[in-house]
């Protein structure tokens, strides 16, 4: 670290309204925490006490997603929107001049740079459309964490034991990586401790996403010295 | 950057056998240049100055993957192997104890974190089959450079053009994303230049492995706080 490196502002767009500041940045801290030259700012949508879970609370959110991205973006390198739903990340990506990134389409296309047999884990029944859409054939099994009616129950040890029984089933039906279908899994730091004990990779969505924001955002124009005058193939 | 964070050690692996100490650090410098927290160290296998131009060389050069992978996986926290053919990644991830990460799953699994309609960029005909079946329907379209008999060459005002047309022909062709399937269009650094001037996302093929190998080796088991109890769905 040489301490000139230019640093990546990048907006943390939560879709849960959260009163707390240090709740509302957790997923930027958690991001900050691994890539260290990424600086977050983190706001959430306001009304959305309870997140987004249901379709119909997709299609209320995303005006205020819409608005609060086109705020946020005029301020920084990259957008991240934390939800693996990507609502309004399309959107957004078209209509801002930084690249948008979502948490859905970062873990997804993580986890097929680890495996060819990857497994869904979510805290509800079903898979987010995104997500199913880029696995496609390479979508091996899904798998709900049970109980796991709050991101609090997760951190219990019955919420641990659950998230680890559910991996063990994704294990069993041949998955070879493991992609969380939502953040609330970040959330609850539980990835953590699975991660130790399981044999296959677990891919943090929200870091996933910081690590494509990241990529996407190239600060500083980079340039490669060209030193090779031979030809690499490919 | 508070000083404290802890670095990841990356092995990178060059399939092309350079003699030159810079040369074969070039891709690791690059990494290391988007990502300040990750330290490299690259090696080359021996015996292939022409890198892996035909899959008889790629099943020639195998064994030296392997060999050296093996020996470089025992001093590092995650492995990349810089070359989107991905020689020897499954092998070696099965192997050793650290993440494999190769070029072809990284390159293709950001850009569908980016886009649905992916253009891959080659130096010569075809597209490597593990970035043809991660991207399954989502290839859009393939372009070669023409002219490209070295990376040298893509240096020139004319190979930069002739890059800058290729990737014209992929947003013709309906393209909202591009994939560089040889890590030589990172060393010649003529992705910077096109970038600035393509209205899409060109993924860097040894950025992307460099992220995803980040992402992968996770130092310091990370812990987030548990902080909030309310449910994020998905």
């Amino acid at each position: 670290m040489t301490g000139t490196e230019t640093i990546i502002e990048l907006g943390v767009l939560r879709v849960l309204t959260l009163e707390n500041e240090t709740d509302v940045a957790l997923h930027g801290r958690v991001i900050e925490k691994h890539f260290p030259h990424v600086s977050t700012r983190s706001r959430c949508i306001p009304n959305h006490p309870n997140g987004i879970p249901s379709a119909e609370a997709e299609v209320d959110a995303l005006p205020y997603i819409l608005e609060l991205g086109t705020e946020m973006g005029a301020q920084v390198d990259a957008l991240a929107i934390s939800c693996a739903l990507d609502p309004g990340v399309s959107k957004l990506d078209e209509r801002l001049d930084v690249p948008v990134i979502g948490a859905g389409a970062s873990v997804a296309g993580s986890a097929l740079a680890r495996g060819r047999n990857v497994g869904t884990l979510g805290l509800e029944d079903g898979t987010p459309s995104v997500i199913k859409d880029i696995l496609g054939d390479y979508l091996q099994a899904t798998e709900t964490v049970k109980g796991a009616e709050t991101t609090n129950y997760l951190t219990t040890p019955e919420g641990r034991a659950a998230t680890g029984d559910a991996i063990t089933r994704l294990i069993e039906a041949g998955c070879d990586v493991v992609a969380p279908s939502c953040t609330g899994l970040t959330t609850s730091g539980v990835l953590t401790n699975v991660q130790r004990r399981a044999d296959i990779p677990i891919v943090d969505p929200v870091v996933a996403m910081g690590a494509m924001a990241a990529t996407a955002a190239r600060p500083g124009g980079q340039t490669t010295d060209q030193t090779s005058t031979r030809h690499e193939h490919p």
